[in-house]
C-alpha cells in the first residue's frame, strides 16, 4: 500500500481539494450568489491554481473535466478526485443516505481519477448499509491504489436522539466520525469544524497518522475562514476540502494565496 | 468518450425524438383517439420522416422493430433509442418508480440500438434506488459508446411536500432535474417545459454544455406546441421528444414539417 | 430473432397449451374431481393429443416428464414448456406474486425445454419486481431462441382499488395486460376470456402482431367451452392454454379432437 | 438425472435419516435428557448401524463428521446428508424462516456430501423467498448429481389463519406440502405424520413416483413409533428421518434394530 | 481442513487473543482512561508480549498494522486476526447488526491474516441475515485454510423478551451460541463469561472439541480478572479475548506474565 503522501492529491503531507458537488447535494441554487459557478469551466479555470491539490468531481463533471482537459491541453489541471456517492435534496429519506453513482473501476479505468471519495454518515439509519457499500469501495480503492477520501459526517437519528451529543459538531461526534475512517480503511478523513481547535485536537488524538482535512462549510469572510484553516493545520490537520468559500467569490485568488501559505509554506 | 454530436440521434446538434413508449405507461387508452397509432408499425413509418433524428421504443417494440426494417429493407427508418426503464399505470406504488425491462448489452447487442434512454424520478421516495441502477447503466452504455438520454423528471412526495416547491413544472425543480443529468453522466437530457421561456434559460444555465430537449407532453394546437419548441431552442434547447403530439394526428407530416425547420434549418 | 411460428408450439399459427401446473397454484384439491390426474402421467398421457403444441410444467414435473420420454420412448409426447415462476395458495402475501423456481438456463439446458412460461401480475404491489425478473428471463430466453410465453394477468391492489376497472375480466385490464406482453417482449401472451368476443378484439388491437393464448380457466360444460375457444378465434386468437378442462374429464379426447379442428383446421 | 434409487442414501428403495440438527434448531436442551447425545462423535457412532441410509448434519458437524472418519478410519459410517438452510429458536421472526448456511458446492466439493437437504416453510409470510433460494439449490445438486431431500413443513401465518386447515398435521396440509416436493424438484420429501395412516395415503396420492420420508417427531415408545413408521411404509412411504427418538435413548440398538426390519427387510 | 492447533494463533492448544477493536465498536471514548491507547502503535507494542498469540483488528488498523511491521522489521509482532465485521455505537438499530466491514480475500491475500473473526447475534431480528453473510465468510476462510473465530454474542429482541432466559450472560444463552459456533463451522468461539465456571462447564459440555475462548469484558482488578480466566480455562476453556483489561493499564506487561502461566504453562 502506497503512502497518500506519495499521491498527486498532497503537497507537503497537505492537501487543498476544491469540492464542486454542490449541484448534485444542493442543485442550482448554489451557483446563484455567483452564476458563472454554474458553468463547470469556470470552477476548472480555478482549479489551476497551485494551491489547489485536488478537484472532487461527481462523475458527469469528471467526464466533462476529461475533456475540458482534452480539448485545451491543460497541464496544470487539479488532481482528479471523484466523489462516488452523492445524493440530491430532492428526496424525503427516512434517514440520510448517499446511494453510490460512481463505481471505482469506471472512475479510474475511464476516467483516470487520481483518488476517490466516499461519503459516511455514521449515525444514520442507513449507516450499515453504507458500511457495506464502503467496504467494496475501499477494497476496489486498494486494487487500483487510488487514495481514499472519506467524507465522514456522523449525523441522523443515531446523533439527533442520542443526549449524550449536542448535535454533528459535538466534538466527541467528529473524533468518532474520524476514528471510523482509521477503522474502516480511509486514507484521508473530512471532518466537520467541531467548533474549537481543542475539538479539532481530540480528533486528531483519536485518528493516529490518518491525515484530515477540514470541511469548508458556507461562505464567511476572508478572516473566519482562514482562521478556521489556521486553528485546524496548528491542530495537526492536514487541510481542508473547500467549495463555497471558493466559487462563490468573485475573486477567489487572494484567499488561495492565503490558504497555499497557511497550508504549504509555514 | 464520444460527443453525441458525432451519433446519429442528432442533426446539427438538435434532435427531434418520437417517443413510442406509451402502450407501457399508459396503456392502450393513448391510442384511443387515433386507434391506428396501436400498430407499432403505423409509428414506424411515422417515425421515416426526415425530421426524425431517433425512435424511442421499449423492449418489446424495439424487437419488433428491427424484424420490422429487416422484412421491409429499410433505408430511411429512424434510429433506435431503447428505453430501458418504464411501468404500467396499474399499479399503486407508494412513489414514483421505474423498473429496468432492458439491459444494456441486450439494447446494444442484441438489439442494435443507436442510444438508450432512462426514465429518473428524482424526489420520490426511490430516487436513491434509481440512482444506483442509472449507475450500472450509465457505465456499460459507455462501455459501448452509445449516447444516454436522461428523461429527467423530479416528482413524487419530495417534490409534493416541499413548500419551496409549486410542482413538477417549478422552474426551480426542472434546473435541479437538468443539472442532475449533468451530474450524472447523462448526455442529453429530456425535461418538461416549466412553462415559460424564461424558465427554459434557467435550465440551460444550470446545464453546462448538456443537450435539452423538451418533453411533448399531451396533445395540444400546431400553434402553441410550435410556439413552445421555438421558445425551447431559442434559449438554448436541443430539440424535443413527442408522441402523442405526433401519433395522436390524422397526418402528422405537416407538423414535422414545421419541426424540421424549427429545429434543424434555423 | 426466429419467428415463434417456426418453433415446435405452434401449429398453423396457433397453440393449444396443456397446463398442468395446479399442483402448484392450488395444490392437490384441483385433481380431486378426477382423481387420476393428480398422477403425472396421466396428463403426460393426455398430452400425446395430436391437438396439443406444449405442455406446460414446472420444474420438478418437467424433470420427471423427461425421464418418462426416455423411459416410454415416446415419440408422440408434446413439445415441453417449462414454467419458470409460480406460486402456492398457502403464503399469505400483501399482494400477488410469483417466485420464479426454475433458470432458463436449467429449463433449456438440463430440460430441453421447447419453450418457457411466466406469469405477470401486472397491478400488484410486486409488479416493478416481477418486470426486473422478466427481464432476466426475457433475455435469457433469446439467447437460447427459446419462445417465451406470458401469463399476463393485471390484478392485485392497483386493479382492485381503482374505480375506472371492474375486474380482472375488464376488456381494459385484459388489453392492457396484452399490450404489456407486447411491450416487454413476449411472443405468446396468455390472456383471461374478457367476457365477449369484442373483449378479445379490443385486445387483438391493443397487441400488434404478438400470438394471444385464451386461458381454460375453471371447468364448464364442451359447449360453453367450445364457443369461448371459437370466439377467441374468430376475433384473432391464436389458440389457448387450457387445464382442467381437459385434465378433470373422464375422457377428454372428444373434447381436443374439436379443439383441434376449431384451432388447427378450420 | 440419476434416480435416487441408485444413490446411497436409499437402500432397496427406502430411507432411514439419522437426524442431527438439533443444536442448530433447539439447542443444547435436546440433549439434555441423554447428555452424551451433546457429543457429535457418539451419534456419529449410532449412525454406523446398517439401518442408518444417511446421517443429516449442519456444515460444522458435517466438517468434524468428515475429520472424525479420517481419524478413525471408518468404513461403516453412514452417508452424509448435509443440511443447507437451518435456524435457531433465539431470534425472534414475523414468520418461519430458514436461512442458507451452507452452499451446495461447499457441502459436495469439500465435504463430500452424498445428499443435500433443504427445509422449506410453504404458508409462511417468507415461503416466496425460500422458493428461490431452494431453485439455486435444486439446480446446483443437479449440476453435482447428488440427491435432494425436503424438508416440506407447511406452517405459519397462511396455515395458521386459515379456517380450511386444521394445523400443520392436516393432511390437506401435509398433502400440499408432499406435492411442492414434486413440482419444486425434490428427490426426498420429508412430512409430518399426518395423524393416521388415511392422512399419509392421501399424501402418497399426491406426489406421483416422489419418495417420501415421515418426520420423527418428539420421543414416544417404541411401540407407538414403530406403528407409525410401519402405517407409513404400508401407506407407500420410502421411510423416516429421526433425530430424538434415536439419540435420546441410551441404547438405541433394539430400535435401530425393529426399524431395519420394517424399512428394508419386510 | 487443517486444525487450528497447527495455526499460528493458537500455543500449546490455548489462545490469548489482543483485542482492539474498540474504537469501532464504542469510538474514542474507550481509549480515555489511557489516552496513549488510542494510539495503535502503543497496542502494537503491547502485542509483542509473548503471551499474545493474535492481535484482532478492524480493516485499517490491520492495513496500519502491517505497514508498522514493515517499517519497524516487527519479529516478534503478534499474529493477525482480521475481524471482518463490526459496527458504530452511533446509529440506532431496530435490533443489533454488524455489517461486513472487510471481506475474507481483502484481509488473507492484501493483509496477509493469520485468521478471521466475525461476530454473530443470533437472537437479533438481523440473526438469519448474519447466518448468510456468515456462511460466505466461512466458506471463503476454509478456501484460503485460515481458522475462523466467531465472537458468538447472542442478544437482541429474542433474548429480551424471552422470560426463559435471564440475559446474555444467561448459561442457556451462552451454552446455546457457542453449539451455534460448532453447528456454523467455526473453529473457536469467543463467548462471554456466564458468570460462574459451572456455567462455563455447561458451555463446554454443548460444544464437542470447538475451542471456546472467554470475551474480556470491561475492566477490573488483577484478582478477579485472572480468576474467571483460571476457572475457564479448568473448565476446557482455551483461553480469552481481552481488550480493555489490558490496554486501559498503565502497564499491561505483568498481567500478561500472569495469563501467560495460567493459558500455556500450568
Amino acid at each position: 500500500m502506497e503512502s497518500v503522501d506519495d499521491s498527486p492529491i498532497t503537497r507537503n503531507g497537505n492537501s487543498l481539494i476544491l469540492a464542486y458537488d454542490h449541484g448534485t447535494e444542493h442543485g442550482p441554487v448554489d451557483f446563484e450568489p455567483m452564476p458563472k459557478s454554474a458553468d463547470p469551466t469556470h470552477v476548472f479555470e480555478v482549479g489551476r491554481h497551485s494551491a489547489v491539490t485536488a478537484i472532487a468531481l461527481q462523475k458527469g463533471n469528471a467526464e466533462y473535466y476529461r475533456n475540458w482537459e482534452t480539448e485545451h491541453a491543460v497541464d496544470d489541471a487539479a488532481p482528479l478526485l471523484v466523489k462516488l456517492n452523492g445524493n440530491s435534496n430532492l428526496a424525503k429519506r427516512d434517514d440520510y443516505y448517499s446511494p453510490k453513482q460512481c463505481s471505482v473501476e469506471y472512475a479510474v479505468e475511464h476516467l483516470d481519477a487520481d483518488a476517490i471519495g466516499y461519503t459516511m454518515y455514521a449515525g444514520s439509519l442507513h449507516e450499515d448499509e453504507m458500511w457495506k457499500e464502503f467496504r467494496e469501495v475501499q477494497e476496489a480503492a486498494r486494487q487500483y491504489s487510488v487514495p481514499i477520501v472519506m467524507w465522514s459526517y456522523p449525523r441522523g437519528k443515531g446523533i439527533q436522539e442520542n443526549d449524550a451529543y449536542s448535535g454533528q459538531d459535538d466534538p466527541d461526534v467528529v473524533a468518532y466520525g474520524g476514528r471510523l475512517g482509521l477503522e474502516l480503511g480511509a486514507d484521508v478523513v473530512k471532518c466537520k469544524y467541531p467548533g474549537s481547535q481543542e475539538g479539532w485536537r481530540q480528533l486528531e488524538d483519536a485518528v493516529g497518522d490518518l491525515k484530515t482535512v477540514m470541511s469548508g462549510g458556507s461562505k464567511r469572510s476572508d478572516e473566519e475562514f482562514l482562521a478556521d484553516v489556521s486553528a485546524t493545520v496548528e491542530a495537526g490537520g492536514n487541510g481542508l476540502a473547500v467549495g463555497r468559500n471558493i466559487f462563490q467569490r468573485e475573486n477567489p485568488e487572494g484567499l488561495l494565496d492565503k490558504l497555499e501559505t497557511v497550508l504549504f509554506e509555514e
